[in-house]
């Protein structure tokens, strides 16, 4: 199929680019390099030493023989480019993953929220817009977050983005008459920064243009990515997969290794008793490829699945990562307005049926630690582990936190 | 107190200024007139002749000897701006009326639906910023829509904002445990257009910022205004509030009362079996006067009010004023993708139980067709009536409709 993977330069847009091209399928990469002027902005930089997109596109050819596209393009900025894009590739697929995605970046300061606003919702409806301005039959592929769910409810299992419940029936004068009436509707979302949000807004979009232009959408509610490498991007080092360590971008499994492999203590928020939904980077990509192979018809209502394998509280994945690599733990207030303890449950059962087979975190720590932390300790600026981005302005009166969790 | 009225040169904006004026508040309105100029892109004009804001204010001085300050600040593009203009006149209250809100002139091109969600998104989200910003205990007062409940569900009324419902509960492994869980949420969305869909994005935004930043915020889910006139309106010629009757911005019944008025028959969608709730411009103004008197305390929810007073079947109106004026009655096809005929219980208890006496439509419609639309029916254009925005590409094949709607 022909597909156009938006934010392919990224983080997850690469390596699943790269498994959609290994697949057989005629990939075309967009991105505005976006990413990469923020690690200049913030003085950071990928661990691993990623190559240009130039680089990376040739040893991709020179390792397999096929070749990706790819198109300096901003989505958010340029409409008219993104529509010439559309009508000139005639995709059959787009994969969504180009929007700003550090919750702690979105809130560093108004500019940074206005940003994370301006950019992700102009980027999607854009994208929305332009699908309907082709004319095409495109099934867009959309990276959401399990983050618009808030942090679990007592009491129930997370379902796979909707929610079925029983309304209380009333008159029209609104006196109860005792019915009990079924609706199903999106689950109420509690977006727990900006970043979380603007996903929240999305699925808005989505459901809309779902509904009034009967596009194919299917949305994918993301746990946190851990591990850097995959299949692909292991065949060549110039095909190598970023990995963020830095207090706003790094995810939180990612910096407990690096902090790890260069003997920092990992730094736990508050209790620790915070519940995050997980998923190994070799099985997101698996999971795109599915969902790709998996679309909905038209005029049905977006597809959500729960991308996520396993959930954990932080602080026994600390201890875990403890354990395997004999660092030390130490706890710190959290810069985040959550709650302290929470508990997650969530469905996954679409992805399971369609056969993945998830990579569990027992197995594929170790050689994580070993093959990216270790082996690239040296390129680590640890000025840049602490995290700076607070939640409010009365936080700043605290002490300054050290980690902030992404996801 | 200090108030800002944020599109106070638009249709609700004006009058609602005047009357938080008249009552002693200091008022000043921020406006980057972008509704006049969208008048000259379409290529119509306010029935009623509105005058330069400039003429108006000094009118206001004329007639009244009150002061309103006027800024024309974009407060979608230019937030240093905005956030410059809250510092300097610390307002204690905010009202929040600037965005584009006509649903046919959202869903016309692309362009009109791209701009749509640009501007009412970071309008609203500037705000929210600004205010977080600026360290000011502003009280936000923003108009939504009724649209954002969607058409109304069979079975019960639609409440004041949340939804009470219950939740089957369920172990962590899906299975169900047999119990009910109480949950309340924002009512679920089905909006009718762009522009409603950045209304329910609105909504999001508001409940993150009520929730991180404490902000104090009420939303108005304000019905299909009617009428023209206030009394601070009737005050001199020179503060006549703008009628917009075309196809795009023409509110369904102030069209129909200039169709009477000149003539034309009363065009009605598919079977006028949509029923839509209203308000008159009088009450609109005091309804706001009451929220900025009822502020939410800090650290509260969104407080959420539905500001109509009446709900009626569009052919049930197009009746009425048939009777009243003489006028005949036309079925159109429907431009919008919605069902043909739907019912509408809502609840508007809380401006009633905050004193609120409705004008009702059978006491004021006669005056209006009189007062407004016959004394000013030479200005009409009768050209521009005809409503020419479809919902979707496949309704450009059918025959072009004369008449949308807007909410
Ligand atoms: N990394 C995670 O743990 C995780 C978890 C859940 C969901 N997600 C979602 O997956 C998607 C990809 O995440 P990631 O970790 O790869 O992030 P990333 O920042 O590494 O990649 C995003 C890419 O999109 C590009 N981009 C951003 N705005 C753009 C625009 N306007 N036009 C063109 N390109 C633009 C960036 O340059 C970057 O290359 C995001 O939408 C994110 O929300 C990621
Ligand atoms: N008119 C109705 O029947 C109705 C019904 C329900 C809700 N509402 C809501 O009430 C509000 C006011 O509606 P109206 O009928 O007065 O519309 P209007 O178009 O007459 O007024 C809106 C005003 O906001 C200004 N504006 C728009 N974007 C701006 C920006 N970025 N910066 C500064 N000013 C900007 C415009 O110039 C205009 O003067 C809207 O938010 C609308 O959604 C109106």
């Amino acid at each position: 199929m022909r597909i156009l993977v938006l934010g392919g330069d990224g983080f997850c847009g690469w390596p699943a680019a790269l498994h959609l091209s290994q697949l057989g399928h005629d990939v075309g990469i967009v991105d505005n390099l976006s990413r990469r002027r923020i690690d200049e902005e913030l003085g950071t930089d990928s661990l691993t030493p990623i190559r240009t997109p130039q680089e990376r596109l040739a040893a991709w050819t020179d390792a397999t023989g096929r070749t990706i596209d790819f198109h300096e393009v901003d989505i958010a900025q340029d409409y008219e480019g993104f529509v010439a894009l559309l009508s000139q590739t005639r995709p059959e697929v787009v994969v969504h993953f180009a929007e700003q995605r550090a919750a702690p970046y979105s809130m560093k300061s108004p500019t940074h929220k206005r940003y994370t606003i301006d950019n992700n919702v102009n980027a999607t409806h854009n994208v929305l817009s332009a699908i309907v301005e082709s004319d095409l039959d495109v099934h867009l592929v959309h990276l959401g977050t399990m983050g618009v769910y808030g942090y679990g409810t007592a009491g129930m299992r997370i379902p796979e983005g909707y929610l079925d419940v029983k309304v209380p029936g009333e008159d029209p004068d609104g006196n109860a008459t005792g019915e009990l009436l079924d609706q199903t509707m999106l689950y109420p979302t509690n977006p727990g920064s900006i970043y979380h949000m603007t996903k929240v807004l999305d699925q808005h979009l989505f459901a809309f243009y779902a509904k009034n232009d009967k596009l194919r959408i299917t949305d994918l509610h993301q746990g946190i990515i851990w591990g850097t490498h995959t299949e692909e991007t292991q065949l060549d080092e110039r095909l190598i997969n970023r990995f963020d360590y830095d207090g706003d971008y790094g995810t939180v499994l990612n910096r407990f290794l690096m902090q790890a492999a260069v003997g920092y203590p990992l730094t736990v928020h508050g209790t620790g008793g915070q519940t995050r939904a997980f998923i190994h980077i070799q099985d997101m990509v698996r999971c795109i490829a599915i969902a790709v192979d998996n679309p909905p018809a038209g005029g049905e209502k977006v597809k959500i699945f729960n991308q996520m394998t396993e959930t954990h509280r932080v602080r026994d994945l600390a201890e875990l990562i403890c354990e395997i690599s004999g660092a030390s733990l130490e706890l710190v207030p959290n810069p985040r307005q959550e709650s302290a303890e929470n508990d997650l449950y969530a469905s996954n059962r679409t992805f399971l049926d369609l056969g993945l087979e998830p990579t569990t975190l027992s197995s594929g720590l170790l050689q994580e630690v070993e093959e990216t932390a270790r082996r690239y300790a040296d390129r680590a600026d640890q000025s840049k582990i602490p995290a700076t981005s607070l939640w409010t302005e009365a936080q700043a009166v605290g002490a300054p936190t050290r980690i902030a969790e992404t996801a």
